[in-house]
């Protein structure tokens, strides 16, 4: 595959199929209170619920489940400190297969302890990306892993396409569909599958204003990298890659930003209405619908709830 | 009804046809890894996505329902501070009733708030018991409006049943049932619907050993209201009363008790693992579990996640 392929229709098909043994089909909530701030009417896609409590796991299943025979046997790698570590640490032991994962030695302490309970090799780093690949080539040279990269990987954006399909197999007549961008993994793969199915919906991507690498890129149309990200949405900080931002740019509708204020107002709503955990990542959707409540008023809207995975410590009694 | 009024498998069973229409039936969520931790399988019934955030909206709906027209005329009235204030002024909105809610002047703004959203009357009084029954006399005299009572009612015990009837219409092979115990209003219901259906589940209630009336006044056979409570779990500092008491003591099996660090510790783990917010009441379930793994090794065990309500300002990012 090259840098820019695009997956086809019958590709996110298979994907839903191959990884349904897999992963939780998460719930659909919705709150009356909410739709009446919004002036809308929104279904949440909650992926906190989630394996590993976050929508990574199905990118790295459905990219651990199509290795062949001999990569399985020298195993995955990816550098990361975030919730895809701990997918493909899950996704590569329910299939027997070796996990190496580059960590910079900055990574939260929580976060290295689960991608080692989940049995994988953790390699340290230096807390910077030209570090954490030399690191990651260097296992690939020793070990002859492959490398599953977080969202810049075909098979990765199929996997993340099945939450909206799930989404739209049981609430069809939404209007709109808003994913966050960060990489722009989910939001590929989410704007693939609503073109392929139900070309009649709109999907926008939502993102915060410290990281608008893609709001930027999208109405530029040159892919622009963010320099110095700087957001509470952690989930958020990486770039477009040239394969993602292909795909969005023909894809998706708009892109709205909200900033960090707003966005921690719109988490605390969903954490106190809805009784659920999401990361601040998560919320950065519903801020901007409460920041544009005449371009969203009265439309059914599917968000996906991207991830849960927040440090509590940071909760105090 | 008398004081000791006991309700029927009848009534239980006309509660939850009763009160259908009215409650969300909340989802029962599991967790892999708390399952493993507490060597036991564990149904959590979330009481936490019900209306207000809290099973009270159960017995407060069955009973409003069943109040007579010309009670309906002269409304509905309390004294609470907490959930219980919430649940009835919702209930008696659904139904065109109006509520009457004293509230202490050391109440949360945003309890407050809840009630007078929901177009409830708030009279305020002092932080006291004295103050709050006297209040609540008074408001009584001017309205000839009907008290209903956050436990201490036959109506309110049949609507709070309906939880553990929810939950054992879909789990009917569980071991044992786990509730909190404050004023025994979840605790009497749930013991009664057990009972009556499915006699061989044992009942076991989880009370903070800062409140622990109910453990004491179990275990002597003579009932002994708190003195001076003091507990993270702001639910269940009340006492029993005679009712609830004269139930729990002939269908309950046992009452454990759990510290308030052990209370916020099985409290983190769900937040962190299962990604809900429940309130630090209905951690206590848990906190029991891990505190006597021997007695609930691997036994299938139901516990009612009592409600979701805590002050999220605490949390700061």
């Amino acid at each position: 595959m090259n840098n820019l392929s695009i997956p086809t229709a019958a590709e996110l098909s298979e994907a839903i199929r191959r990884i349904q043994p897999y992963v939780h089909k998460t719930p659909v909530l919705t709150s009356h209170l909410i739709n009446e701030i919004a002036g809308a009417e929104i279904y949440f896609k909650c992926e906190n619920f989630q394996k590993v409590g976050a929508f990574k796991f199905r990118g790295a299943i459905n990219a651990v489940l199509q290795l062949s025979d001999e990569e399985k046997v020298n195993g995955v790698a990816t550098h990361s400190s975030g919730n895809h570590a701990q997918a493909l640490a899950l996704a590569a032991k329910m299939n027997g297969v070796k996990a190496y994962i580059v960590m910079p030695t900055s990574a939260p302490k929580v976060k290295s302890a689960a991608v080692a309970d989940y049995g994988a090799e953790i390699i340290w780093c230096e807390p910077n990306l030209e570090s954490r690949e030399t690191t990651l080539a260097e296992v690939v040279v020793r070990t002859g892993a492959t490398i599953i990269h977080p969202y810049d990987n075909h098979n990765v954006i199929c996997g993340q396409s099945t939450a909206v399909q799930e989404l739209l197999g049981e609430n069809k007549n939404l209007d709109i569909i808003i994913t966050p961008v960060g990489g722009g993994g989910l939001l590929s793969g989410t704007a693939l599958a609503v073109k392929y199915q139900y070309p009649h919906i709109k999907v926008i991507a939502a993102e915060p204003e410290g990281a608008n690498d893609a709001y930027q890129s999208f109405n530029s149309g040159t892919l622009i990298p963010s320099v110095n990200p700087d957001t509470i949405a952690d989930g958020l900080l990486t770039s477009l890659s040239e394969r993602t931002f292909n795909i969005i740019k023909q894809n998706v509708e708009d892109i709205f930003t909200a900033n960090d204020n707003e966005i921690l107002a719109a988490m605390h709503l969903i954490w106190e209405r809805m009784k659920i955990i999401i990361e601040p990542s998560s919320a950065v959707a519903l801020a901007i619908i409460l920041n544009n409540k005449a371009y969203f008023k009265d439309k059914k809207i599917g968000i996906i709830i991207s991830g849960g995975n927040v440090d509590l410590k940071k909760f105090s009694f």
